[in-house]
């Protein structure tokens, strides 16, 4: 009985997460991804997802320093580590799927 | 040429987002968004997210007043007045679209 509310709150997040994949999963091309983005991300968040997409990237050429790295991404040392930790460290293995996927279809 | 730079980074950024929605473009189920969105997000960018996306939906609904919906989604009133002018007076039609889409859906 106590736990009632809490639990309801823990599905009700994992309920919403749920609908908003399905949303990001109808979205069909850039121009769309471009549209829905910029009215649920703001202009500060959206900078900061495309500076750690590009140090994903980076990174898994492995051809320069996490300083190199830094420079060419226009992002912070602090962001580079953190990026590498969850593309090598980490279980998610979602940027590891993207950056997979997307040198096959290359 | 002293403009040189600023366009270098306008381009770049452009560039960076762009692969960032071909990113995500590239997900084909729920558990490859979160696998992805849990390595480039952090948990409270996720969890808020995911909140403006369930105010979208409930204003979409046009059943409830603001401040219902702000209980209901577990959102600040300052959210669900945010997300509302996105979705009602700003020119993206980000959530609109994919609002439509997925009823057509459903």
């Amino acid at each position: 009985m106590t736990d009632a509310l809490p639990r309801q709150a823990v599905n009700k997040a994992a309920d919403d997460r749920l609908a908003l994949y399905d949303a990001l999963l109808c979205l069909q091309t850039p121009q769309e991804v471009d549209a829905f983005l910029a009215d649920l991300c703001t202009p500060a968040e959206l900078r900061a997802f495309a500076e750690r997409w590009a140090v994903a990237r980076l990174l898994d050429q492995r051809l320069q320093s996490y300083r190199e790295i830094a420079l060419e991404a226009g992002a912070s040392p602090t962001t580079v580590v953190r990026v590498a930790r969850f593309l090598k460290d980490m279980d998610n293995n979602g940027y590891r799927l993207v950056l997979d996927r997307l040198k096959t279809k290359a």
